[in-house]
């Protein structure tokens, strides 16, 4: 089966990305599903990024990997996207290659729902105000996500090009709501805020967080990034997808190195969503989510679009 | 472009192979070609073992990866092979997949020119007679290219389980050539002799190779795996595919971890292609090549394959 990038857009739905990226993160949680060690080159060509993700999940029968990386001439030399990802699904039943699908869009759909999936079970029930750090194309994929998981009322945003914020104001006037920039201390009135830039230092400090929030870091996934203090991890309960990432490449690198906090302190979203952690359990409790971004997460909404297409007959069938 | 498996067959020539393993071997040692780290995992699932090999060719401008592994029950529970490999290539320039390749038939191909490589730059010019250790499916793949190498007039055979002999007495008299079973210390007879078994002790000792001899140990891919008695590569000028793969998981394993040998008695056979290594230099020396097999290889015939099949017109286009 071959679905090719172009047909992913009319295939897929945030609904569909979230049921794949909740279950997936309940299996790696219940010890149905782990991802294989990252492979990630400099290749010297191109200054490309190049390397594999890959993963099993035992519970959704789901093999394969996410090939691809960041090939960072791509847009001005030949009009193409910088990012560039294929998945390949295997049957784990007989090894034989089952899809192949098109992963830039699924890329951006499965961040979203993560951060998504993270406001659902942790965020309070009466959140109202939601605060974006960031405006670049990814955040509106966020904020769409995560408009879909409270009653807010308010969108609020900072970004460090402000230039850049009519992108998720656009989002806010499409769910009929109103926005306002804000300077980075204005985020204290945030119930929810989702971080998603490519910093290398944090933005968010501890003092911009007010109690009860629900903070999703979604925009550290390598050594040396930074989006919010570490001192905010050290008040806060941390949740992450995958423990081993948040501490080598996510937003908890920074604080388990500062000694704030230890790798014990940081549960995984999984357990929650399995109800073997309470998850949130006041609402004075600042709680943060850790995206690092994981394989498995590509491989599961791959292939919820496979089954989406073969019902649409839209799959490109290839007999291998 | 796709190219499935049962096209190959009729793609897919010894010389391409052979073409195509020398000429990344021959990159590799000139640095203008690396493997990637391999990932290997035993999933928990059909006792299946499934992973990824890549790298990355600057030379022959080759990116990607093969992906798959070893699913022991295909064969008697769906009469399917048990080693089921695909290869995806991407276009390094950009970063999008530009052909997936079945992998299975390839495989075999590209182990079988390796060693044939071997003997074509290290055997001596008169060999008359090539032994042969192991009597599979894969070693009919190995003598029918080692064949291509000499004007061998003899071939001589030995395997732990002697009625498959015949396997390999066929592709000798199609070949026109006589064949006799031998027991081990009648290897002493051979000029060239190839291994190839899936063994966790040796059976070639070092007294059953004569002077002069080349010998190709291509089974060991692994660690634990041993073919031949650590001595002889104390005997040998001992070359490899990679040296790194060669001390870890290939034959020198044993050597090295014993004290016989050193990493740096161990050579690049692409450096004897590439002519800074003389390779051999007397009528008398033993040499040995350990092939471990390395991604680059299955990149290389891949590539040629699907150059081969956009040439007789049967690669299958898919707008992705």
């Amino acid at each position: 089966m071959i679905i090719p990038e172009q047909e992913i857009a009319d295939l897929m739905t945030r609904a569909a990305a979230f049921e794949a990226v909740e279950s997936v993160f309940a299996a790696m949680a219940s010890g149905d599903a782990y991802n294989f060690s990252v492979v990630r080159e400099a290749i010297g060509h191109e200054d490309a990024l190049y390397g594999f993700k890959g993963g099993f999940d035992k519970a959704g029968l789901t093999l394969g990997l996410k090939a691809g990386g960041y090939w960072p001439n791509n847009l001005e030399k030949r009009g193409l996207i910088n990012h560039q990802s294929t998945v390949f699904l295997f049957d784990p039943d007989t090894g034989k290659p089952s899809a192949m699908v098109g992963g830039n869009l699924l890329t951006a759909l499965r961040t979203a729902a993560a951060s998504s999936v993270s406001i659902k079970h942790l965020a309070r029930e009466n959140a109202t105000v939601i605060g974006m750090i960031g405006a670049g194309h990814q955040a509106t994929f966020q904020l769409r996500a995560a408009l879909e998981q409270r009653s807010f009322e308010k969108v609020i945003g900072w970004n460090y090009h402000p230039e850049m914020l009519p992108n998720i104001e656009k989002v806010a006037r499409e769910a009929v709501l109103p926005f306002e920039a804000v300077d980075l201390p204005g985020m204290v009135e945030a119930d929810v805020i989702i971080s998603i830039t490519s910093a290398f230092a944090p933005s968010l400090m501890a003092e911009h967080v007010g109690p009860g929030t629900h903070v999703a870091c979604m925009g550290t996934d390598t050594k040396g990034k930074q989006e919010v203090e570490a001192a905010l991890l050290a008040r806060a309960t941390v949740f992450t997808d995958e423990v081993a990432q948040s501490i080598s490449i996510g937003e908890a690198q920074h604080a388990v190195a500062e000694g704030l906090i230890e790798q014990s302190d940081i549960h995984q979203i999984g357990a929650v969503i399995n109800g073997t952690n309470p998850g949130r359990i006041s609402d004075d409790q600042i709680t943060l989510f850790d995206g690092t971004g994981v394989g498995l997460q590509d491989l599961a909404v791959a292939s919820a679009v496979v089954d989406l297409a073969v019902e649409k007959g839209v799959a490109i069938e290839v007999d291998f």
